[in-house]
């Protein structure tokens, strides 16, 4: 799978310098950049660089704010309502968790409803800042139409990403970060591009009929995970990130891909809790410890090699990549290089062929 | 399946009689049955009346403390940890509820964390309580160690439920009120009692193998609801009830029913947000109106008659139930009217025959 491999840190100044090219500040480049490298590094490669021509298309076209005023429009002390002035998904966001990090301070827990934002990317991007800092972290974002409702045939909620992400000692930090459909939509379209098939169970057609192909499955609907359990959680993200935010929700958010009439409108809910409130982070750690440690130590199922928490892979993935480089597809390194040139970034200075 | 029925009214003062007679003071011993009752009411049978004996079984045992000092350990404003001093469930998490709902009003957002506590029976009679105030709940708990983690075959966490409310305007609150595993362990324990299989995919035997024996399954591990990603949301409430509160977690909690050897030590998690943090009321409802009404216009799947929301079907039962009474289990009835006996409060004026 893997045509070309480049560093991480070469990756993201590509990144950042063609984002800078469409118009972003380039700190704000940068953070974007960093949330598409850092989806890389940890294997979730539908969230990575190949977002990069989609962004830069929107930023094109007038779609992106690429100089937003994001302001706090609402201020409870640990209740915030933050307005994203239609920037980049990974600026609005960053900020919106940058002020509550601030704001643990003086109130040891804080909700964010963010409005008026785009795509993210990866929610563990955020997480792994919070973490850093020993707090906990709900993040929570809705997203364009693709689900139907439990018990409905037609697409109404987005396969609205759940994170959740503490510290956990000497371990890695646990980042639980999913779509709430059966898989990320981000992985049909992958297959669509590659053109292969996908697992049965994952989606449905436009009129409700099982599929394995990855187009079909686009055109229709994915399935939640775990039944109507899974989209109970979708139906709560719906409600706080497009609902209470007062963002898009259902069909009036627009698809990234496809409508290019309106900005997406997107909106996220965040709920961030010092550890520090509650108790000593030496405490919570040594805790952590002995919880990841005894589940570690459980007899495994028949089949299964090694017990792992959520994040341990994608923590293991990411220093292997930091270490020998990220791989790219041929299909994502030439639509990066067609952009790159475009805009006067190499991409042949950064990425070199992999050996066979 | 109803051989007994009687009013809700008349069923929380008789368990509420019966709690005082075991030691309650009578304020808490109407918490306490009020939850049951609520449960009852919504069809939640497994969550109801039918943990009376075991509650007052407990009392009476000293396992659970029937006049705790509730306490504040640590206060940051908008994040509290509560000290249940091993009082029941119910009186632990409306009081923290209470202390929370007072904050509101102060930060807009508040999240606590419970230590020292015992099974609360079902989240929904909490979150029912916060939409009637114009709060968005989310409610977490860990439980006795009954789900293998994910890969293992051996049990460490709880059945770890997860509520999450919010109004709905003209409509029905939303409340997803649900555990983690695949079905609530209340479900197979009442197939147990009755002699009842369970449907194949609920749970495994203590070596893993898959049962539809609810002895067996009792014995073994349940598994979790939608598979890793459940799995997922299971551990976050461990994390949140279990390690950040300073609560038991793992095996370390004992069983309701069967480990007297020591109080249960039961954490919780709960978050509240005031709406009108975020927006108006008013136009949250509308909101609401919007989102719920194109939800339930949109075309069923095949098979499907109405597509309904998290907790309508429940909210119908209770309407039902209030109106033409409480339908009860021979088997809860007779365990009921032993225990009333025992202490004086007869159930037979209470719970009439039901007609066949």
């Amino acid at each position: 799978m893997a045509d070309f491999i480049c560093s991480a840190d070469r990756l993201k100044e590509f990144s950042a310098k063609v984002l800078c090219a469409h118009g972003l500040p380039l700190c704000d480049a940068e953070t974007v950049a960093g949330g598409l490298v850092h989806a890389n590094l940890r294997g979730v490669d539908s969230h990575g660089v190949a977002r990069i021509p989609i962004y830069a298309e929107r930023l094109r076209c007038g779609l992106v704010n690429s100089a937003p005023d994001i302001r706090v429009i609402k201020d409870s002390g640990a209740a915030l309502v933050v307005d994203g002035d239609n920037g980049m998904g990974a600026v609005v966001t960053m900020h919106a968790l940058e002020l509550g990090l601030q704001r643990l301070e003086r109130h040891g827990s804080v909700s964010i409803a963010i409005r008026n934002s785009n795509h993210y990317s990866a929610g563990s991007y955020y997480a792994a800042r919070a973490v850093e800092q020993n707090v906990a972290m709900w993040l929570y974002s809705n997203a364009p139409p693709t689900m139907a409702p439990w018990g409905g045939a037609k697409r109404y909620l987005g396969t609205n990403p759940y994170t959740f992400a503490v510290p956990a000692g000497k371990y890695d930090p646990i980042i639980l970060d999913m779509a709430t459909s059966v898989v990320a939509r981000g992985k049909i379209i992958l297959a669509a591009e590659r053109g292969q098939r996908i697992p049965a169970g994952w989606a449905v057609t436009l009129d409700g009929e099982p599929t394995t192909d990855a187009k079909a499955a686009l055109a229709g609907s994915v399935l939640p995970f775990g039944g109507p359990k899974g989209y109970g959680i979708a139906l709560m993200i719906e409600i706080v990130s497009g609902i209470l935010s007062g963002a898009g929700f259902g069909p009036r958010i627009g698809d990234l891909y496809e409508d290019f009439s309106k900005p997406q409108n997107v909106g996220a809910f965040m709920q961030l809790s010092s550890i520090d409130a509650f108790m000593t982070i030496e405490e919570f750690n040594q805790r952590m410890e002995m919880l990841v440690g005894e589940i570690k130590a459980c007899q495994p199922a028949s089949g299964v090699d090694e017990i792992l928490m959520p994040g341990e892979l994608e923590a293991r993935i990411a220093r292997k990549r930091q270490r020998e480089g990220i791989p790219l597809a041929q299909h994502t390194y030439e639509a990066l290089q067609r952009l790159g040139e475009s805009c006067g970034v190499p991409l042949a200075d950064v990425a070199q062929p992999a050996q066979a």
